[in-house]
């Protein structure tokens, strides 16, 4: 007797694919930032003078960005312990994606006290992965 | 004697057209706005359930985007006058652009005092011309 061989082919499409991936990235960086590694937290940005941070003023340029995280957060105290909420990722094309979300920073009123808001993250996918390309945080 | 023909052609890409009509854009949105239509200031969004607006929160929807402003702003005094300063125009794509800028509102005490902050803005060129699909909004 012939057995008959099922062959299922699973469509993923590229859209589909890069949401896991850029929820990764995400979760990666709030466990590098809750083991103190601002240099690996920072690996999600897109290492490029186009980098945007947007806070209270618009900061141009990773490095920029870099040293503002340095100057704000120079210690695991002030870094707290951070987390994501509420992620929702919207991609535009299989090369730029949307994030939006909640941050809180549980902190000791010494370190500067706890600490919340929302974000919104432009990612592109490059030949390094997806990578923050711009970001607009602000605290509640 | 032949005359020399000199054929200069002017290639402007897709991506450097584009800023200027952004650009446009968004002053048709502050010039709707001190003129107190915000149904016309409104029409610069993309009309779809996946428009989002962060301000305090994440607002999701067309309908709540236009509802909140109707709400915040419910009168010509509470609009104010409105201004945007330094903007920056950034294409990912040709269809795809990020904005940042900086806002002010001037307004008298009675109807909520003065306002201003920063802003990023992402834009869809749609069938309909270029409109916004993400707005995220944080004061001073």
């Amino acid at each position: 007797m012939r057995g008959i061989v099922l062959v299922l082919i699973l469509v993923v499409s590229p859209l589909q694919a890069d949401e896991p991936a850029i929820r990764k990235l995400l979760e990666a960086q709030v466990a590098d930032w809750n083991r103190g590694d601002i240099a690996a937290f920072m690996k999600s940005y897109d290492n490029s003078p186009e980098t945007t941070f947007v806070g209270e003023r618009v900061l141009k340029g990773y490095s920029s960005v870099l040293a503002r995280y340095k100057h704000q957060y120079p210690d695991r105290g002030a870094m707290g312990q951070l987390r994501f909420t509420e992620l929702e990722v919207r991609m535009l094309s299989t090369e730029h994606g949307v994030v939006t979300g909640r941050f809180s920073l549980t902190r000791i009123h010494e370190a500067g006290g706890p600490a919340a808001g929302v974000f919104s993250l432009v990612l592109r996918h490059t030949n390094t992965g997806w990578k923050i390309i711009h970001d607009h945080t602000s605290r509640e």
